[in-house]
């Protein structure tokens, strides 16, 4: 069957049809949703998310940036062609990750003490 | 302050306040939610997580199970005591874990074509 624009390939090394395992194949390490919750919290350039309070180094945003892009969860776009300079922006896809953040945010509170809450997080910035 | 019990201690190398990394900080990775997933589904013992199909190394199954356990997770129980066997079952802490599996169950339902869905998902056996 060929596959539509709008779903995104399960790799053909993933480990089973399980949906929680094929999620974590994708988002299944410390670093790829705080890019997400980054681009939730509105940040759009490879600086500012060098600039969140985890220190994410910089091969590693790199190599996130581009796993995120190849599975359709964020769009790169070029704002600057010389020296090139690009943002990234959420797609569809990817703002549906939302309720797996707001569930991990929902968990952190009752259960983490001491974690500071965002109290407004505005609707993102979707290019699809 | 001193922490209660039923608190789980944010680690002293936690990266940041924010919710979502404190959650990273402990079920950030491939496989810590996969063995979350399988005491959901009512899996119990080192062979079991071991038999299910993303087939997790032993070495890693271990490394988890001990880290699970550390961050008030899971409990540890022996069954036999010579050789000694063990179980594990989800704390209340850890069974809250649930919305962020449904969470990632609904995300990957809607844009992973060929998931397979477990139809009901039982309440987990919780000790605490």
């Amino acid at each position: 069957m060929k596959k539509s624009s709008t779903e995104i390939s399960i790799p053909d090394d993933h480990r089973s049809a399980c949906p929680v395992a094929c999620v974590l194949d994708i988002v299944g390490d410390k670093w790829t949703l705080i890019v997400v919750r980054d681009l939730f919290l509105g940040k759009h350039r490879f600086g500012e998310f060098q600039a969140s309070p985890e220190a994410m180094p910089t091969n590693i945003l790199a190599g996130r940036l581009k796993r995120l892009e190849a599975a359709g969860l964020i769009k790169k776009e070029f704002y600057q062609d010389n020296p090139p300079r690009a943002e990234y922006f959420l797609t569809s896809q990817g703002a549906a990750l939302g309720p797996i953040l707001i569930a991990m945010r929902e968990w952190a509170e009752r259960y983490i003490p001491g974690v500071v809450l965002v109290a407004n997080i505005p609707s993102p910035e979707i290019r699809d």
